[in-house]
């Protein structure tokens, strides 16, 4: 890859990126939380129309989606949800490539726990603010300069570029998932969610359980007369946490060796009981569970609730009144791409190339869109963007310019090597 | 005491009992949940006015009440809740009591789960079916039939009998406060709480507690980042567990040997969490902490406050952040009354006259506002009435007709030995 050319690309974005920074806050200031994401794609739509892409705005068919296989959502209509796509045709002979991020964010919470308006798109200090900032707006915004800055400086690609802006992301991928069966495929794909700039190949994908944890309720003066599903419900719990364990005691993927725990078990609800004095016959666990790369759906479900039924045999009331494992809400799939691939390759020389310096190049703890490009759409994928999911649902979420500039660079340095350029400048 | 005049009472209250059913009936079909107990309490009045009884109604003062240092409510007005009292005067020179009973009964909760209307005051099979029946309208109809049974037989007694139908007992006992600070007093108090015909000369109080229990929030994925607030919760309730072992295994009160667990902790309450893939950053735990009989509210909060801080030392999140207990809603007191007390002897009399068998005498699992007598009327009281707690606060609530006729004809007994007849008939 040509040095200069980098170069060329890095002064433009440094240049220019400033300027672009009003159509991300302006994009931060549309509060698209699912179902309200309209307002944010007609302006992508526009952005997209104004960089001379072919634009396309489609309302995913929610008939058509409840017939695939992996549709997990509890949607049905996207009458609300449009996604957008546009195609920036290379001269051809190159490999294509889709840049795919999600429009979609989750709520912003309790306004009171934010320092300003949630949807402001401040900036200050050399950060934006907002819900989405992070997750992923932002990581919106760099593919778009990416793509703006290759096209300022008139760079052609041979390959095409997709960008595409999808809903339901936070959800489950019904917006990804549309955008295969209206057919839009590509040699590799590349997830700008917020990784705070290391490169993921690999990604657990997540299952959501719940489990219903039948007792016997009693004046809780005579509580022996009844049975605590509260206690009930902490035997199931140890017993997760003893599957987490044996999960994670084979987990031997070199990729996660750096987490604490690869594939956890999360116990997010416990709710049991109404009244301090009576015994609860009634507890509700919910919970996600990670599904390693190597995994699916099906195997971690037939795990568990082998696992469950087997743990329940040692207890006296479980064994005869089983608890109910409910797999529900959203699911996403695992993925995982080799290290030595050329996408890999292409997205690592891009980083050394801008950065000067080796990228981390690690699993993921949660999961993307990335397992639907893997598995359903045979794409080739990998996940790299500015911000950090420790922001990313929470008050004050916020994503730091100078990664917004650097992952365009890096974004657009991938573009040359992956797609090659048509004719020198 | 004459087995003839035993035999009399025995008799009219076969002979007529039936036919009063249909006022047990119309107090159950009165839905006499909390607020809403003026209804039921007019129709009290009535019945006290057709027996000739000196009726007092009256509306607790919900000002004067919170003064009280034993009050404990989160009511601050009582105006559709009105006690009412019916004196009949004895001759003189005879001991009083006091036969205590509340209208108030627990919501009938999801209606689904009745046979039939939850206030139908249906009979069928030998029994009256309704909320309440048991838990105590059908105490408060026993009591009425014995005085009932003692006029209609000409029987004048040389003390007074003063019949109390209070609001609030299911809630802590501002009825009973209101009724002891109007000034009502006597040498004993008899309370026909569903006892199951079993005489409860003991009874444990209960607070109720809830601890908040803190964690710190995190993406499911990479739960190891949080704290979850469901397993620092479960900390404490085996803590709690601990504590009730180490408080039962002390408890020596011989008339609660038969208790599997004499004064229970129980855990009613627990939630945590609103999202499966979030890691819970803050749980709640209710429950009820029996008090002994020798015991008092304040050692119970100092020894429970004290126990949690001490286990918390041992993990080290919750040393840095300990979680917070507080005291809060309805609280009731202990109570215990001497086996060798005359009020004692007097009812074990009468209820071997006219049933021919000793009685059960032991210490109450739950409190009633006997506690209240006890210690802030320094009136003995004791406990004993036809149903059963195990029927008290679930559907298809219910009382034997025989156990009414059988707790009238031994209350009647009991007022006879222990205000005194004054004249022979």
């Amino acid at each position: 890859m040509e040095s200069t050319l980098i170069k060329r690309i890095s002064s433009w974005i440094d240049e220019h990126g400033s300027s672009e920074l009003t159509f991300l806050a302006s994009l931060i200031q549309e509060p698209s939380v699912q179902g309200n994401e309209a307002g944010a794609q007609k302006s992508i739509a526009k952005k997209f129309t104004e960089m001379g892409l072919t634009v396309d705005t489609w309302y995913p068919d929610a008939e058509i989606l409840a017939k695939h296989p992996v549709f997990h959502s509890n949607r049905t209509s996207f009458d609300s949800s449009p996604n957008v796509v546009g195609v920036w045709q290379g001269t051809g002979g190159g490999r294509s490539i889709i840049l795919n991020g999600h429009i979609d964010v989750v709520p912003e919470g309790d306004p009171s726990q934010w320092s300003d308006d949630p949807f402001s798109g401040y900036i200050v200090d050399g950060r934006v603010f907002g819900r989405g900032s992070s997750d992923m707006k932002g990581g919106i915004f760099s593919a778009i300069l990416a793509v703006r800055s290759l096209q300022a400086l008139n760079i052609r690609l041979r390959g095409d570029v997709i960008l595409q802006s999808v809903v339901e992301e936070e959800s489950g991928g019904a917006g990804t998932l549309s955008a295969l069966l209206r057919g839009y495929r590509a040699d590799a794909c590349l997830i700008p969610e917020p990784t705070d700039m290391r490169i993921f190949v690999s990604q657990q994908g997540s299952m959501w359980f719940r489990i219903r944890v039948p007792g016997v309720s009693a004046h809780g003066g005579t509580r022996y007369e009844g049975v605590n599903a509260i206690e009930k419900g902490m035997y199931l719990i140890q017993g997760l946490q003893f599957l987490e364990k044996q999960r994670n005691d084979r987990m031997d993927n070199p990729l996660y060796r750096h987490f604490q725990i690869p594939i956890p078990i999360n116990v997010g609800v416990f709710h049991a009981g109404k009244w301090p004095s009576s015994v609860p016959d009634h507890a509700v666990i919910e919970g996600r569970i990670g599904v390693g790369p190597h995994e699916t759906w099906d195997s971690v479900c037939q795990e568990m609730e082998s696992f469950v039924h087997d743990w329940t045999q040692r207890d006296p009331w479980l064994r005869e009144h089983p608890p109910a494992i409910e797999w529900f809400g959203a699911r996403w799939m695992p993925s995982e791409i080799d290290v030595s691939h050329e996408l890999t390759t292409s997205l690592v020389n891009g980083f050394r190339h801008v950065l000067g310096r080796d990228p981390i190049v690690e699993g993921a703890p949660w999961a993307t869109d990335a397992g639907l490009f893997t598995h359903v759409g045979k794409i080739p994928s990998i996940v790299f963007g500015p911000g950090t999911t420790r922001l990313a649902h929470y008050p004050n979420e916020s994503v730091a310019i100078r990664d917004l500039f650097d992952a365009a660079k890096v974004m657009a340095a991938t573009l040359i090597e992956w797609c090659g350029v048509s004719s020198p400048r």
